[in-house]
């Protein structure tokens, strides 16, 4: 039911607040500025989500735990990982991926919840889903994972449309929910690690790069 | 009457839409990253407006028609776009200057029908006008065009500043649309025309990067 | 009482001015963008903490005083300033210091007169202090002052936790105020005087470089 939502929510949270504190871990930061990191990454896409819905009190005004397990996750990221060089890359696409997955299909559960039509609940959760790690990234300088090669957006699209479909089949939401988020979680980390991409709308990299050149002159 | 000025929204959102798909292929990103970064472009701005007023539902909540027209733009644009490095750069200027133009006179109109002062009027119009083009450019790390050196805010503030006086003396909502979009716009195509630009309060460009330079380290 | 408070808002929407109107001066910006850029630094902090808690009126549209003091300041800035190349480095860091303290304690005010529960009172407030130089930072492309070394976020954190504090054993408003203020400003000055920080949770640059350019490609 709603607790396994809650459960999930939760997760999502934590997984975003390792991502934001591993990327952190790049920079010279003091643990204060770890965690500010690690809470916008990881609140960014539901307080988007519920500002937009008009859903107040948004998420985490409402329920402090959110806060709680952010700052837990940013200080055992700084204990834990004493060398974030030492750390994969691999190993913040993977809670990045997680994240991804996770808050796209909620945030299409909790539009939904609220009487949002159809496409306006897949467009909420895609947001939800990418918002965050694109707030962690452009705080970065770093460039967002939308905008590289491997299937992102993509894979939050495919959670929420999956999520859509079968919540109006009449699915469990139990059911919904683990289906959904699996599916766009595999899809994600097939990317990763296959690195696959879908057939790109796109210039060459040389060209792209003068364009860019040209551009900020 | 109010006809005229939702058509000229559904215009603004295609326009910013094709502006996002057009900078999208800038990128190798796949076809549902140019849906994201396009719909990013074109309700960025609006939903900016319609959150800071208060004025819920969000425009593309209450009406999906908003999210189809982009869905449509963005496939649109890379079905016949297939080489996005012959599109001329200045197609993708264009558009923006539409989207530009409208959203600030559409924007201010909004927040004068939501009885705002008219000092906020022009500033929610100015916002509302170019939220959109800064978010597709931060995202994609290119210098939002309000940094750079042709008329840009000033164009914006222009349509505003049109509408709130031109409805001031009373003047038909329509006619005061079309004026206010008109100078707007006008400004701003000339401004990219001729490369025309305002007296700046500025640095010497080489001085600026040995600032940049020192900054960032 | 109230008063104060309201007095000390007002001087921290023109210091975030100021430091925005200063950074535009990097920028070859016409006067228009420089409103523009001064008005998102000035606002964007507090603007997004009323959207957060739902506290609408937003505080500028229910209050256009604070565009005019924005407007004037960056005229001021325009016409006092004529070299901003000759305008130190420091004086920007101070006047971020300025609205860096008053903003983090003023909203953490502002989030406990609304009910907000401590945690989210603090980092209501934490936001409210950082955000609008984040705003400044990513648009001008510039990295943001909270991924820098010196305690940037610390100090923010530190003016919320200390409002928080005195606010709880009953000191009068002001007090607590002028004392939180005090705080958070001091330190951060002292950080950018005696470039102190805490330690940090990083890699080496190097690495940092080299991470930074695979992570781009």
């Amino acid at each position: 039911m709603t607790e396994l939502l809650y459960y999930l929510d939760l997760f999502g949270v934590v997984v975003f607040a390792l991502s934001g504190a591993l990327m952190a871990g790049r920079y010279k930061l003091d643990p204060f500025g770890v965690v500010v990191l690690a809470s916008v990454t990881a609140v960014g896409g539901g307080t988007i989500r519920d500002v937009i819905l008009g859903a107040y009190p948004v998420f985490w005004v409402a329920n402090p735990v959110y806060l709680w397990l952010i700052l837990i996750t940013a200080i055992l990221t700084i204990l834990i990982v004493r060398r974030p060089k030492r750390i994969p890359k691999r190993f913040l696409l993977i809670a990045d991926a997680f994240g991804l997955a996770l808050f796209a299909v909620l945030g299409t559960a909790k539009a939904l919840s609220l009487s949002a039509p159809m496409p306006v609940a897949i467009v909420m959760g895609t947001l939800t889903g990418v918002a965050g790690g694109m707030i962690r990234d452009v705080l970065c300088n770093v460039i967002p994972m939308i905008l590289r090669q491997e299937i992102y957006a993509t894979a939050a699209m495919l959670g929420s449309c999956l999520y859509v479909a079968l919540d109006y089949f009449a699915f469990g939401q139990n059911t919904s929910l683990i289906l959904a988020i699996s599916g766009a979680l595999a899809l994600r980390l097939a990317a990763i690690y296959w690195q696959v991409s879908l057939p790109a709308f796109h210039i060459s990299e040389k060209e792209a790069d003068k364009g860019e050149k040209k551009n900020k002159q």
